[in-house]
């Protein structure tokens, strides 16, 4: 009653980070690095896991499961038991009902309408620029994309593909529930994840941090070939008494197989809300910022024999908005902007139904990326990148990655 | 000739903490907060765990045996292979020679003695005070119960449910022997786990620390429904030049089950001894400390045609003795004495023999707890918890809490 | 498709090691210490491991297969998942291509060439010296053994049974190869592990850091019992701007079976080569320097009946040799030696295949251990030990291990 299962994917894969000078830099400003690394890497056509899943038929339509998955990065010997999931379900003719750490329902439309499956160094760029959002806002980077923060103090480009993406791909303590099968193509979910704070009566903080609340759903329509699907989600990333900062995610995704081609789309619109309260002097002062992320991707996957032929574009803009300052009387903030495109293609030929060879070219350009580096300047998995050295200012600018490897599933 | 084994047990779980204003306090103590949380637990019927088992007949009555089990954290996806139980051992006539990590002796009496298995909100109130000794001595906690450390120095309520419980519930580097089946009901083990501490001669401390050494038993009788045990044993849990702390666990228990009803019943008695060597003046000055924990439980299950209706209560006393000071002279200082009783009521309704759904409501309420707020305010897993507030002086009231969930075993 | 395997083998140990006053220390220097350990070992006679592993036939001959083993402490349950491979392979009639975690070419001949297959107290001692001189390079031992580092330094005698073994026995993220089966009793493997680092255009240090690269293969002849093998690898432990270290290994190995008896033979010369660079005053200075250590082993096993009896012989001699200094002109340094010996008995006794019982004593001497402490005063696993006390030069001179244990593989 228990099958282990998993992926090991494996790939030789090869990234280059450019940047730019910023323009209005001194003269003086050196040329920036261009950065290259070659990797063995672990997740390039499906995310590499190991896994124990089960399940049981109580009698009566009702059935009991779980399904406990870690993240192996087989290129190192290292493994996530169970980062990915681990969930125990109680279903039936109602639904079903899934607690433990999940995927959350906004992350599956990245996924399910992404040629590429965000994964490997096609993903789209929907998915790229939100889990460096998650992760600045983790504060596993320095701070970027906000008037608070200055936009130049980053240390890092890009050191989102971790695990920890505060709630863009994972919730924990989530209590889930999805729809039954049966209801005519229509399909849905609800998850609500619980940031487990200690509320205290007669103390200066009564009400806990709500830092790590998800709430969300997600609902579509799939029938002969054709998917489409919505969804919602707020994620609490920080709650102290300074700062409340939640991320609001609505995406919508389409797909259609025609059968000699699939042809793939998603648009995207994340706000990143930031509640500023300062020490209140003369009556209570707080500030609202608002960061804005729009984008949207086109896709297709073409089989070819035993192949597919996969391609994605898309294109993500983000804008910086001061908000509401209530007392004392509003100072604007101007506007920064900024755009990343994404172009990628990628080629799978199947050996058997659990073995693939695949190999994927992907490249991002980002214009005025000093306005959010961390956020926008989102390269293909090229980690270690310094955009300030001293008084030069440089900015992301082209970003190129090539994965050739090997998937094996068991 | 492996088996994969596990038990998923989700929960949603409410606890509430309140504390009162220690008399003597100033007036202008303000009211203590009352404390709740609510979060997704992941043992509360059964402990979550995964695992690898196996056995081979060697023949003659021999066999080898293999037993590797990790304790899951579902609600967050962590897991700590194999921290429950890593053991070889090997078996026939003669009994069993277990080698590795286990159970040890003294815990067994705490488990199958209590309705509740010590597990969950309605878990004994014999293992919840040793447990959170443990941890206190293990230096996970301020020192709390002693005349050496300020009864107010703590700043957690209860952070023991880890699983760094120095011994109380398993040991590392054991060895252990269990009496063979077939001996008319009779049943014993014994355990010695190594300090493994280095021993060094012509050096100024040649003695090896002798913390982590554990040395028990547990002897029982079993027949016709009834059960009887008797466990003692010596745990050091500090040795360095200036403290040796050693826990001395004696416990028995007894059940009889009557077929409509099986009745539970144990007492505990712990005793935390101290020897405290300051650095020598005028000859050796060593001060001995004992604070003694006496407890009882008696407790019941009822089968309910597929449910089972569970219920206990308990009450632990906890007094600080000073011991004798050898040179100079002794000094007296006061016995210090705090008293906690908890009642638990459960319900397990078996959706088939691997999964069922339970509720369990607990309360606990403390007297005195300001004598020893780190053990005895035994709260029902509600972890931050401050006491001191300034010169505000507040100890552990009571404690509720509520289990709802689910448990999937595989 | 997938099987789960794994070795428990626990041991009870015991562990002595001396030291003797170095000639030339002032006449007050006291006795050194003797230091003894017991423990509950978990690697006496194998490897304690567990893991997953599968293969697929793909048809016409190839096959992908996938290996995932972690290292088992189960002493103290704890895991390393998966240090100890984690590999994909894609294999046919061209050979194995396999990428991941892998143990190294050079480490095998230190494996299949020693009796006690360089696990328990009677690993061979070129394993040993190999391995401390790995750890030392790792930085998790002072350095000691080259002129640049005091040879009295070192605050440990021997921390280096851990994975953490710098591409000693594994390298992580490698590309290996090897030759098919079915030459006519000639086999090979090739292997590169990718440093992974960043290379950075318009930067003051462009190149990337080489440590963790590994570069090396083994090629060997094996039919009717006899088996012979050549090994070689460059593996770089540090690249920095100041210094770079590289260890160069080579290594030879022969066995004949000739039935009632079988015998082993082994050499091993091991470059640890260093070159320092300092910051420029008149032009461009770097000194260089080399560690050399050069060892042989032979060993015999003779069944008996169920049991088998293993026994080794070892010698490793170290040399430091001082470099040429380019500019300024060359300063002599002078050569420092040491020397260790080893000799090492078992005997196993099989209960089934897959179980058995095991005890193993061995001895190490040590001449001129203070010359390089680290790497030399291999001892028999005691890890810690203090070699300098204040004006007291003590050089490890003899070190004794026993193990007394069982082995369950499953």
């Amino acid at each position: 009653s228990v099958t282990v299962f998993g992926v090991v994917d494996a790939s030789v894969s090869h990234y280059t980070v450019k940047s730019s000078v910023v323009p209005g830099s001194p003269l003086s400003t050196p040329s920036p690095p261009t950065q290259s690394q070659t990797v063995l890497g672990s997740s390039g056509y499906n995310s590499s896991r190991v896994g124990f899943r089960g399940s049981e038929d109580l009698g009566g339509g009702l059935a009991a499961g779980f399904w406990l998955e870690g993240s192996l990065a087989n290129d190192v010997g290292n493994v996530g038991f169970f980062q990915r999931r681990s969930t125990l379900s109680l279903s039936g003719g109602l639904g079903e009902l899934r607690l433990g750490r999940d995927n959350v329902p906004t992350f599956w439309n990245d996924v399910i309408f992404d040629p590429m499956g965000a994964v490997g160094v096609g993903a789209s760029l929907l998915y790229q620029v939100a889990q460096n959002l998650s992760v600045v806002n983790a504060g596993l980077l320095p701070g970027a994309g906000s008037p608070l923060s200055a936009p130049y103090a980053g240390t890092g480009l890009n050191g989102g593909l971790s695990g920890n993406t505060d709630n863009y791909t994972r919730a924990s303590n989530s209590i889930g529930y999805f729809l039954p099968s049966g209801l005519g193509g229509f399909y849905g979910q609800v998850m609500y994840a619980l940031p487990e704070g200690v509320k205290a009566t007669n103390a200066p903080n009564p009400n806990p941090s709500m830092r790590a609340r998800y709430a969300g759903g997600r609902f579509g329509y799939a029938s002969n070939g054709f998917d489409v699907a919505l969804a919602y989600a707020e994620s609490v990333q920080t709650d102290t008494a300074s700062l409340k900062d939640t991320i609001k995610t609505l995406n919508f995704g389409v797909s259609y197989d025609f059968g000699p081609v699939k042809l793939f789309g998603e648009v995207s619109r994340l706000k990143d809300a930031q509640r500023v309260t300062t020490p209140p002097l003369l009556g209570s002062i707080y500030t609202t910022y608002q960061d804005n992320y729009r984008g949207a991707m086109i896709g297709a996957t073409v089989p070819v024999g035993p192949g597919l032929i996969r391609a994605s574009y898309g294109q993500v803009k983000s804008t910086n908005v001061a908000g509401t300052v209530l007392s004392p009387p509003a100072t604007s903030v101007g506007e920064l902007s900024s755009k990343a495109t994404k172009l990628a293609l990628s080629y799978v030929h199947n050996l058997s139904k659990r073995t693939a060879l695949y190999t994927t070219v992907a490249r991002i350009k980002v214009d005025d990326g000093q306005n959010n580096p961390s956020v926008m300047g989102a390269s293909v998995n090229l980690k270690t990148y310094s955009y300030l050295q001293g008084n030069a200012r440089w900015a992301p600018s082209t970003s190129t990655g090539f994965d050739v490897g090997i998937r094996h599933a068991f």
